[in-house]
């Protein structure tokens, strides 16, 4: 059926105005006087609704008095613009037809709501204001991730979610099971005989795509993977889901100098893409969800980020261990603390922290020749800390074996990424994205619960 | 590190000719002779490899004489036409650096595997001219559908892959848990004790997106879903993976008709932008692995697709049983033979079925006035048979809910989507796109296993 979308009214306002034009939406309020009424229409095309006047002299007016919030309604009328309302234009209705009635009990009147309320009804959650603007910015970021690396030629692999491997150890793992759990079948020795699961043998849920990358990153020079991963982290957090998305560009022929770049560009196109395409979004997000949210994006985009080595940045928080409650010293890991306040106290922008001690970091980065840090990298960025984590990989055969070995990793399960260090291996790098983290950072949303469609977390898998 | 893609080279020769440039890239083959040699070099940007010619002036001639096929090089020299030569170009190099050696137990020496040897080595096959094909054409596919939809306003939604709910019961699922299978929990009447489990309750992997991204279709009106997919099915064919890709739309205010027209312009959208993008890789797949493809793909763009009822088609394919092996009459379900007999032998061209019986079509699709028939389409095209499964959902409450309970399913599972025909429901409509099918058919592949980068089927999880 041809409605006419509200986006296209406020894009092109001049073609449409004194013209007739049917539209379809939800009734977002609605009030009457005695011969006209008001309603506020949203069609989920655009952040802003629609207002339609109707009056009396239509058939179904005292019905059309009487509809619901909720209600999905297709209006046909003149748009006429409006320059004394705060609206610019508004739809004088010649019919107001109901496609769909709703009831009193609808869970979103005019009130405003909890997000903890929300997120008991997430399949309604997204006909407010705020998810209606976290859901467009999520879907358009996910567009300008894929535009920004397809535009630079980088291929985009499918890397698998069900793996035999564990990847780094990077967490605790969903298992993936066809085994009857009430009576799972056993050994002659009394364990489990996963020879009888679906796949002949223990698998689970990814946790990164990054060694599967590696792969085609050695085949096709620069690729990128981007799906779901999973933790099952027993971990009740504001930034913890057991399922994300996560973003795993992986270069050929590249050093940590090009992973940052890589890194800096990428984030500086999604933000400007996003402030682009979402202004009425952005706007909402700053005026009512974090007000100083397009001064520290506009701030990043037109920063050039700092750089420091993980060894500097211990030199400075150690002077200032007093502010810290987790006090630091060189080895320690760095904690969220200390991540603002390099980001947002000394540089007051963007910084990459380089060169990490290796205990603290992944077998697979590659290890620098002072024999104590690996080419590792984190990207910090004012008000969340750090957003992006990378490193130049480990290209060299036998001291990947060795390292392997050292932290006890089984290297029978490896083989197929210790053969990209036999056949034409190539320095290499490459970062992770938490896409959901970067929603946060984008929209100023403090609860990964509410930037995901449907959340899933501990004891949480409605809808 | 700044090399020049081989693709920049190609497609920018104008610039490069007779000028100096370093590239870097993996020796598909080599030669030599007394005083000089040629390397097949690919960089993986480009299909086309670039002929490197060295000699015996430069210090390392003879190490590079020796250098195996796989090895990583870095080539610096000037790029020059050969205008008497099947490639348009070569390098004649002043230095070839070796990034990183291969060995002679090299599994992709110069001749031809089979597919099957190369599923064995999924990790090294994108390095073989089919598989570069593959999965360029792959990557390039599913930007092309993002970038349809985006233009068009959809809202791109990641529906949840861990799931509580079994959806249509579309097939048998993957569990997902974490709980000890060596000593399962149970209750006091001795079933599995899934309270204990991470997510308080049964999971298992989603098999669609579709009941979830209805809901968001009553927010954003358009929106669509595109993420993996599982199965656990024992079918051990061409044609089944257990984890999958698919695309999934889902429009508000929209008809039957508006589905058919949306798969139309997809479809013919997506075979536009792979013909335009990677012209290399489609003719190599129509010259290598399927003669009738670029034929067949320029004739769906170019028609006009037809539309049947599933009556019709019945009474179409009665006429012909005796050529079937599965004969049809009215109520049965069409197989591939049918399918491809009516696409590819009655219509010559791209077909839609609609309004198939309800029993052998899902518990959500609209019910037709007939009482027999809903309002679902298929979208048979030639060579392949059903590539595009869609329909009309029923959106009156208590039509669903009477026909939820005819087939037996949990209600009170489904409380979100009864409620979506309560609050404000409308006409609506969308459909799934196999992602992996598409792409066999984009490129003639025959088998799901070489169009997937890691494939996962039955007692095969490997990488």
């Amino acid at each position: 059926m041809k409605l006419t979308e509200i986006r296209d009214l406020y894009e092109n306002r001049e073609a449409y105005l004194d013209q007739k034009v049917t539209v379809g939406g939800w009734i977002r309020s609605i009030r009457d006087s005695k011969t006209f009424g008001f309603i506020v229409l949203n069609d989920g095309t655009f952040f802003e609704p629609l207002q339609v006047v109707y009056h009396d002299k239509m058939d179904n007016f005292a019905q059309v008095c009487k509809l619901n919030v909720g209600t999905a309604v297709i209006v046909t009328g003149t748009l006429v613009a409006t320059p004394q309302a705060k609206q610019p234009f508004e739809i004088q209705a010649d019919s107001v037809e109901v496609e769909g009635a709703s009831s009193p009990d609808y869970p979103l009147q005019k009130k405003r709501h909890s997000f903890e309320y929300l997120r008991t009804i997430s399949h309604l959650r997204p006909r407010t204001n705020t998810f209606q603007a976290v859901f467009r910015v999520r879907s358009l970021t996910a567009y300008a991730l894929h535009k920004f690396f397809q535009e630079r030629g980088f291929v985009y692999v499918h890397t698998p979610l069900i793996t035999g491997s564990d990847c780094e150890g990077a967490g605790e793992m969903f298992r993936v099971t066809t085994l009857d759990m009430e009576n799972v079948p056993k050994t002659e020795e009394g364990h489990v005989d996963y020879s009888k699961d679906f796949f002949g043998k223990e698998t689970s849920l990814t946790v990164s795509g990054q060694l599967n990358a590696e792969a085609y990153a050695q085949a096709f020079r620069n690729v990128y993977t981007f799906g779901p991963t999973f933790r099952a982290e027993n971990s009740n957090t504001t930034r913890h889901a057991a399922e994300f998305w996560m973003l795993e560009p992986e270069m050929a022929f590249a050093d940590l100098e090009d992973d940052m770049m890589l890194a800096e560009a990428m984030l500086k196109y999604v933000i400007n893409y996003v402030l682009e395409h979402a202004p009425e979004e952005m706007n909402f997000f700053n005026s009512f969800v974090d007000k100083g949210l397009l001064d520290r994006l506009h701030n990043v985009v037109s920063s050039e980020f700092a750089k420091i080595t993980y060894t500097e940045a211990i030199e400075l928080l150690e002077k200032e261990n007093d502010r810290f409650e987790y006090k630091v010293s060189w080895g320690t890991d760095l904690q969220t603390e200390h991540e603002r306040y390099l980001t947002e106290e000394v540089f007051k922008r963007p910084i990459f922290v380089t060169d990490y001690p290796k205990e603290i970091k992944a077998f697979y980065m590659k290890q620098n020749d002072d024999g104590k840090t690996v080419a590792a990298v984190d990207c910090l960025v004012p008000g969340i800390g750090e957003i992006i984590g990378g490193s130049q990989r480990e290209d060299d055969h036998d001291k990947l074996l060795a390292r392997m070995r050292e932290v006890g990793m089984k290297e029978e399960e490896y083989g197929f990424y210790l053969d990209l260090r036999k056949y034409g291996s190539t320095r290499h790098a490459g970062f992770g994205l938490g896409f959901e983290r970067c929603i946060m950072y984008l929209t100023g949303m403090s609860n990964i619960r509410d930037v995901i469609p449907f959340p899933r977390t501990v004891n949480n898998c409605d809808l």
